[in-house]
């Protein structure tokens, strides 16, 4: 089902979805710093700044990580040519308290290297699917930290190539309408 | 001190930083509703979506929003003529589970509805300092939903009518480097 907008927004924002059809091709590391770049100007409270990102581009990095993904992402991340564990700090740098929030602020990081992925022409695809404590053993996490989020980044490839479940899916996700999830005043206005 | 760039990256994400001098000029509600639009389109765990808006953007709602703000915020954001309390679902709809990802996707809705609001020009400044209890009071907030973040909206105003303290500050912030939070293979490689 076609993606349907109300408004003219950001063209990265319309373009963006999260894609299982990779490329193997290596993507130089220099597009992956400017992600970095893209992540490090997010807001967040009292500018802390939790996001970290652990990064697999070389076959033996991608290997550990590819390790730790669930089996419905390994069919279709096998092929992408980096894996990034986006972590996040838990507590705050300049007193120890904890920061309530630190993934909040790490979400809106991720989101930012998700449009400058998208502004170059790379796919990006966010996963849920993973075993964080073999991840955070792998990448050597301190425990201060956790792993939010894996992400599989890369150049398009040929959607044929994926096993036959994934292929229906192979298309940008549809979302809630904005008066399911707007409201003025009070929430129980809808 | 001017932000530093090492690559080139979305132009918004360059331009975007959290204003404190707000006009207070209304803003149509055609533009807020555009930066919901941007908002949900955010990816999130299980395409979940679990962000929810409640806007305020007249004298009456804007005053009960403004009662909850920590008076740091209040001495800048009594101008803004717009608040937006940003809530996050804390379970999974499908099955009740607790989602582990809610405040994170939460994060990335309100990363793309800030880069909407730089690209209409408008400024967003997110705030922590506020009590989470009396705003979901006054929203009707069920208890299963939290507000993660208040979030002033409107058109630049005239720094100089802030308050002195709060001057100094009216200006981008800094960011670590990006050595300091990405890493390749292991978080210990710095």
């Amino acid at each position: 089902m076609p993606r349907n907008f109300n408004y003219d927004i950001l063209p990265q924002i319309k373009t963006r979805w999260s894609p299982r059809a990779y490329s193997e091709e290596k993507i130089p590391r220099e597009d992956l710093l400017a992600l970095i770049e893209a992540a490090r100007y997010a807001p967040s409270c009292y500018n802390e700044q939790p996001w970290r990102f652990v990064i697999a581009d070389t076959p033996e990095s991608l290997e550990k990580f590819r390790s730790t993904l669930a089996d419905m992402n390994v069919l279709w991340a096998k092929k992408a040519p980096v894996l990034i564990a986006v972590c996040s700090k838990k507590s705050f740098s300049q007193n120890g308290a904890s920061n309530f929030w630190h993934q909040f602020d790490t979400g809106t990081a991720w989101g930012f290297l998700s449009l400058e992925a998208e502004r170059r022409g790379l796919y990006s695809h966010g996963m849920a699917g993973f075993n964080r404590d073999a991840i955070t053993k792998i990448i050597g996490l301190p425990a201060d930290y956790e792993v939010m989020a894996m992400v599989a980044v890369g150049k398009p490839g040929n959607k044929n190539d994926l096993p036959t479940e994934l292929l229906d899916r192979e298309e940008p996700g549809t979302r809630k309408e904005i008066p399911a999830i707007s409201f003025f005043e009070t929430f129980a206005h809808k």
